[in-house]
This record gives structure tokens, sequence and C-alpha cells, in this order.
């Protein structure tokens, strides 16, 4: 199988590095063993690290990017009022998961390629009074970068105790997040994308003010599985170096997530932002030089992690992302509903971006070129 | 680290095959990968053999075992009368999960060591209509092997249309499990215990009955990330060998679940089960022969991949399980809340037992007769 396989070039699942690949073949060790239950606490304390808080509380459970959001269980109740800014498929989604749990969903909706305005969102907050603002830091649909900086500010001149929940699942190793700084209560994520892991951790970081909420609330937590309630003692535990359970930690995971953050922690978390960024600018410059555009409609609106480009005339996606495979390289199709055929993404995150050695990134541009080319496109 | 790594000889994680972590390192594979998806759907199928169901329903997710109890969440409607067959840690804990969904709980409880009788059983379906009946076919605390073909029989004479809820976290791949010929309902099991790789991912399959209590429900389902209507589609496209969506799948423990399936299944599963067997039988044997006594209070209440055993007179939970630490060899202490100290427990499942040449058992059982002298016991 190992002949076919081909560059991970999609929003995520990315590219792992060899080390990290290694740790998942960890062989099998208990959760409760002196030697795993210090690696578990060393990898709550480099989460915290990676988006910049002293106290807030990470989460790190068994489960897809996905069980993040199920998570805010734990402080909706019953009639609460959300704001969804919405920019493509997963606020959609997330507003899905929230409604499950009894919230009240008001979406603010930006056209494609676009995000709902400050100024929208100012409008929107005075005319309710929201439990919980959620923004999809980057939207893995369409390439969208959402201002969370100042949509926390905003959010909390109106009403500081309004909760602001950032979807960080394609965003978080990549993008600028400074959670106390800009007053984050929660950032939600995966292992597989800018944090270089394979799929199969939720991982969530959520303020003492969040906490806070959680444990004043008037009603029951309406899950057992996503309850803080049993989750809470175990990641203390385990940070202080103690063991505990709830349900078996997913070890050889962990192990793969510690390896990734010791390395990802090595540099100035600014630092590698700034990578991404370059790298990111470089691509829509020569993607602009090619003669497309991106769905994201400005600069300062488009991810630094992934790129969505819309198909020029006359390609369509069952001819070129085969095109792309055969010559060894993985890129996505769209997800947007209203648009999916009509472009395709292509994931820059973690080592791809961070060691120019491996020549990811020149990969895929190469393979886009030639494969454009060849299906009778001009730029 | 790895000078220090211990045979891990507790019930579950268990050791695993090299082939099984050399799958866990699969470098990144997008989900929807032609070269992904057959592995998945293959998986799914694989999982179907090894209960002994011609057409009943898998469901593999990202999640500890424990997200198996959450799935329940499917079946239950607030006021749902279930009964909770008790032998342990688990039935309690399941118990707590069914009530967060709304069930009413009845506990038929055995002292430890025991397991509720079918007389008892006969009795309580008498007195009360249940939707469900759950058992915990293996209770990890203590070891005691429910007889789930005679509960399964018991119940369907009682009531056809009642649930038989299997928790075999520590059974599916170690214990004789008849999905269809039995009439079983659920069985929920984790990926780290007979099944032979690390732990991350649920496994719940479920027969066409369970579905169509599930398709007939009259209340919404209380859950979002267990909610089958999102897993059902996945699962039915991945097995038709089409990619599908809705959370994004534990890429690598699915190849490693792949590759253990395909040695398990590649013997009759009923070979599989006698060896687990006889090895549990010798190991009873070996351990009366020291004077020890197991929890599980006589042969046919023991369980086939795992022995829990009460500690002699004299020694103590905290020198025992570290001088076997010391000698290479990591077992596990008791679990159960009345006398968690007092006992020790086993795990002897899958590689460990099938394959002689690794001598797992005789090294547990050398370190356990070195260490009991050292500690100035006499058998």
């Amino acid at each position: 199988m190992s002949a076919a396989r081909k560059l991970c070039m999609i929003p995520g699942p990315i590219e792992f590095h060899e080390d990290v690949l290694s740790a998942m073949g960890t062989p099998a060790t208990s959760h409760v063993d002196p030697l795993f239950v210090p690696v578990f606490g060393e990898t709550i304390e480099m989460v915290r690290k990676v988006v910049l808080s002293k106290d807030a509380q990470p989460f790190i459970t068994a489960g897809s990017g996905t069980l993040g959001w199920d998570m805010m269980v734990n402080v909706i109740e019953e009639g609460d009022e959300v704001l969804v800014l919405n920019t493509g498929y997963f606020g959609d989604h997330f507003a899905d998961c929230l409604s499950t749990y009894g919230a009240k969903i008001t979406h603010l909706r930006a056209e494609v390629g676009s995000r709902p305005s400050i100024d929208a969102l100012k409008k929107a907050l005075s005319e309710k009074k929201y439990k919980m603002v959620t923004v999809t830091h980057v939207d893995t649909s369409t390439g969208v970068l959402s201002d969370i900086k100042s949509i926390a500010e905003t959010v909390k001149a109106a009403s500081p105790e309004t909760l602001v929940v950032v979807d960080g699942v394609c965003s978080v190793g990549s993008e600028e997040i400074q959670f106390d700084a800009w007053g984050l209560d929660v950032v939600i994520t995966g292992s597989q994308k800018g944090l270089g892991v394979p799929p199969g951790l939720s991982i969530v970081v959520v303020s003492q003010h969040t906490l806070n909420v959680f444990k004043n609330r008037q009603s029951p937590i309406r899950s057992y599985y996503s309850n803080w309630n049993k989750w809470l003692p175990v990641m203390t535990a385990y940070e202080s170096r103690k063991p505990a359970y709830f349900a078996t930690p997913a070890v050889q995971l962990i192990y793969a997530l510690h390896t990734s953050l010791k390395q990802i922690t090595a540099l100035p978390i600014e630092q590698r932002v700034n990578k991404h960024r370059e790298v990111a600018s470089n691509l829509r410059q020569t993607l602009k030089s090619l003669g497309l555009k991106t769905v994201a409609q400005s600069d300062d609106v488009a991810a630094n992690g992934m790129t969505a480009v819309w198909l020029p005339e006359g390609v369509e996606l069952p001819q070129l992302v085969p095109a792309l495979a055969g010559k060894g390289v993985q890129i996505a199709g769209g997800l947007h509903k209203d648009c999916a055929t009509k472009y395709f993404r292509i994931g820059h995150m973690g080592i791809s971006v961070m060691e120019d050695d491996r020549q990811h990134i020149t990969k895929v541009v190469d393979a886009l070129k030639s494969s454009l080319t060849e299906l009778g496109y001009k730029a």
C-alpha cells in the first residue's frame, strides 16, 4: 500500500513528523503507569502554552474534534441564547450541536468567502443578550479566517459575562491565538491539523470564567461522556502527576501529541504563526500568478493554514483531484453546501510549513501547475 | 523510557502485536482516500464476524469504550425502565450513564465475586416490564463472567422486545459471544482489550431490532456526538466502500484495528475463545497451587481474559504491584469500591494468550511467585 500513498495536503489530517508516528507505535503502557502519567501531565501543560494561557483548563479526551462541540453541553442550559458567527459548513453544524442541548440559535451569516463584520456583530449584540457567541476561527469549508481578537473585544465590551467560544479545529497550531490576552473563553480543537498528530483526540481549552459558568449552572448536565464533572478530576490529577480514571485515555495518541507539542513549544509560538502566515501569503501570490482566485474574498480574511481556491473555467473537480493524486499529492474538494463542486482546498500546516527541506509546498504547487496544464487550462 | 517499560499484564490495555503498532504509525492518510476507505469498510465487516453476526450494525468511532455506554442514548427515552445486572464497578457506572438519559434503573446486585442468578433475573422480569436489560459480560473490577447466553434466553422468553445490552468491553475477542444465535441486541466494547489495539476506539454492535427501536423512538435523541443518525450513514457508506463525513475518523487506530482483526479472524473465533479458556483455567490452577483465591467465587463465574485475585494474608497491594513492576511486569490493583485494596488483577488476553512463544503468562506467574516469596508469603 505504501507505494500508492500520497502527500496529504488536505486541511487535515496533515502530514505527521516521523517522531510523532513513532510515538503512535509506543508499546502497550498502562494509563496509570508512572511512565505515562507525567507524559499526560506535560501534554496538558503544553496545550495551555500553545494557546498562550496561564490558567485555562485543557480537556484532552479520546474522540474527534467534533466532540469538543459536544462539550459545550456543560455550559448550555435550556433556552440559552447563542449567537453563531457563521462562515460556512462548520457554523451550521456547531449550531445543530448546540440546539441539541437546548440553545436558541441566532445566526449571523456572511456570504461565502467573507465573514460577518464587527459592525454587524455590534448590532446583533445590541439587540439581544447572549449567553454565548461562537466563531469558527478558520472555516475548513471556505478557508475564511475570523478576527477572533476583535470579536472577543467587541463581545466583552458589550457583555463581559458572555462566553466567547472559538472553534479552533483548523486554527490551533497554525493561527495566532492569545487566549488570555484576548479574553477567550473556550477554544476547541482536534489533534490532526495544526497540532500535527493523527486524528482521535478532542482538545478543549476553557477559561476559569467558563468553569464558573459550568459550576453555577442550574440544570443537570445532559451528557454522560462529555460531562466535565467526570473529566475535570482526571485532568487535574494527571497534571499533578497522579493517575485517575473515568475512561481509558488514548495512551498512544497522547504520546504522539506529547511528541508534537514538544516540537511545537520548542520555538516561540509567534514564530510558528509567522511562518504559517508567510507560507500562506506566498501560496496565495502563486495562485494569483496562475490566474486563480481564493474563496476567501481578500487576503485579510484568508486563513494561514489552508486555502480554498475556485476552480478555473473548464476544469472540473473530478478531473483535478485525481490529476494531482496521480502526481502523488492529495488535495481536497469543496465542502460548502452551496458550491462544493466549484472549488478545491489545500492544507498547509505543521511540518509541511515549518520544515522547508521537505518541499511539501513546492510539491503541491508543482503538481497543481502541471495538472492544470494537462487539463487544458492556461494561466 | 523503553528501558523501564514493563510487560503490560493488566486487564487492558493489553500487549499489542508488532504489526498492530506499525499500523498505528501509518503515515498521514486522508479519511476519504481510496486507500483508507476499504480498510474502514473491511474493519466494520470483521467486527461483525468477531461477534458471529450476519446482519448486526457495527459503529466504530473515536472515543473510549465508555462512549459505547453513551450511545445507548439512541434507544433510551425519558422514564424507560432498565434492569442492570450488576456485578461491580462497571454496572454502577453504566447505570449512572443511562440515568443521565432518562432511564429508571433497577439494580439486580450480586455479592462481590458472584453474579445474579437466572432465577433472580426471572423474578425481576416477572415484576416489571423492562425496555432494556444490561449485563457486564466480564466485570473488569472483579473478573466475574456473566452467562450472557442464559440471560438473553431468559429475557427474550419473558419479553422478546426487551433489549439485551452487553457491556463487552472486557470480553469481545476473549470470551464466547454468539450475537445472532443468542439473540443479543447490543454489544459494546473498546479497542484496547481482547481486540488487541491501543485505546481510542469505541466499538458498538447493534441488532436490527435495536435499530428499529431507535428508528421508532418518540422523543428527540438527547446527544449530538453519540447520535446514530449522524453515524449510521457514515458506517453504511464506508462498508459499501464510499467515504462519508460526520467527524474525522481516527484513521491510524482504524488501520491498527484492521491489522488486529485480520489476525483474529484468520482463525475460527471458537479456537481463540478456547485458547483463552485453557490459559485462564491453567492460571487459576497455578494460583490455587500457590494457595491464592480468585475473587470470582467459582470457576464457572470466572472470566477467561482476566483474573482478580485476593491478596494473601500479610501481603499489601503497595508492596506487591511494585515488586512485580521491579521484575518488569505490570499488574493492576483492585477497582471494586468495597475492597479495592484487597486484591490484584491480571489480564490475559490477545497475543499474551494466543502466542505461547512470547511466554507472557509464564513471565507474570514467575514474577508473582518470586514477589510473593520476597514479601514473606509461603504457599
